[in-house]
């Protein structure tokens, strides 16, 4: 547990005003609280851009029924076994299905791991959560 | 199943080879592939800014040790029972939690949940994929 | 919340003196509390034969290699969506999956399901968990 | 892959046929597939008894409500955190909480956790699928 500090921030009235309004919309308690998220989401940035181990997930949507998608999907993922933690899957409606991959690991893979899924024919969309692992946040 | 079409692009070479070489990267077989994905995220943008049903996920990252912080987290998730459909829980070690809720249902819903959950005090994390049902994709 | 009420129970002290061993060796805090346990354990079998609201896991365990196995998996799924929930997949090794599927519904569902995906071919173990949705417990 | 041997039983026909129309109902497409079933049943079960690495799942339910509850159930799945894969999270109602626990390790470790979550006070029911990691299977 570090200690508290306290800090002046200089800026201008109207750009203060937008952000506690957006604070405020956000549920945010106080607006420190909404400065330390923050600054928290440009540290997990720069954990991703320096390569140090970070944590996060991947988000498909597909059409179970092209036949060779189901199977590509599966089998790009036993590649990346050791990134992987598990994943949840979510049946739509009869043809579509969401499926969402934890993994830790490092940053490079993870987005390899992304573009490969990604560019399976079939896949609809994919996006990265792009999170961490917790530690020195 | 609709037809396929084939349609004529103009646009500067420097920025087609710039998008030729993002679309290799990332393992897409062909320059069709890369601009099919394109529209498609565009699309679940519009379904999101429509309020249309759409799908998603939100990552969060916090240490259980804070003990309000488990059951308020909890109980939000419960006030929106006819979101989420179900949550995948990685104990990332001794402290840190990686938790990953999917949700189907309006965008406005889905905004609301991540602020709330993200403005609690001790996540260190959160992000939201959007992500569409699949439907009209 | 119903009022706490306490009762007697005759009984051989061989079988009791064997019951606390047990109850002790599982954690249990005091006797009536694995005695709720066990009480609860009936009510939720009772649940299961009488055709009331369930809930609860199918666990599979198979080798993804086997390329129908997946395609036919996930397609009996899909003909279930009414009653999964969710499941949860994980990469045990290069071969082998483990496959957790949440349900909720009627146990008769619930078993046909079950029985379903045990009998595709490749399919290497299978079991359910017959549990409860908490209801009226 | 190892060959396909064939062999023969002598039993009762009284037996057979139960035992073929139990395999029709839980729709094997064959007795021999049924057979394979059972005796990779008794299989798992000897893995288990023997302290081979096994995987599986344990189901809880429980009502979140109860405060202490939530944070003990985390407390103990962070102890256990070599044996834990990921869990899986259903909101059933506002108060019933269905949360499935994939496991990977010793058969002694997956039931002293499950022991220990079982008996937390507020657990309404909680069981195990013992499984199996698929090798040698």
């Amino acid at each position: 547990m570090s200690k508290l500090v306290r800090f002046g921030v200089s800026l201008d009235q109207a750009l203060l005003d937008k952000f506690d309004r957006l604070a405020k919309e956000r549920n945010y308690t106080s607006r420190s609280e909404a400065f330390r998220d923050l600054m928290r989401q440009e540290l997990v940035q720069k954990q991703w851009q320096e390569g140090k181990e970070i944590a996060g997930a991947i988000t498909l949507i597909y059409d179970h029924h092209k036949r060779e998608l189901v199977n590509k999907l599966m089998d790009i993922q036993h590649d990346f076994g050791a990134l992987i933690i598990s994943s949840q899957h979510v049946h739509i409606d009869h043809s579509n299905c969401l499926e969402i991959i934890a993994f830790k690991g490092s940053p490079k893979e993870a987005q390899r791991l992304a573009d490969r899924l990604r560019s399976v024919k079939g896949v609809k969309h994919g996006t990265v959560s792009m999170s961490t692992t917790g530690k020195d946040m």
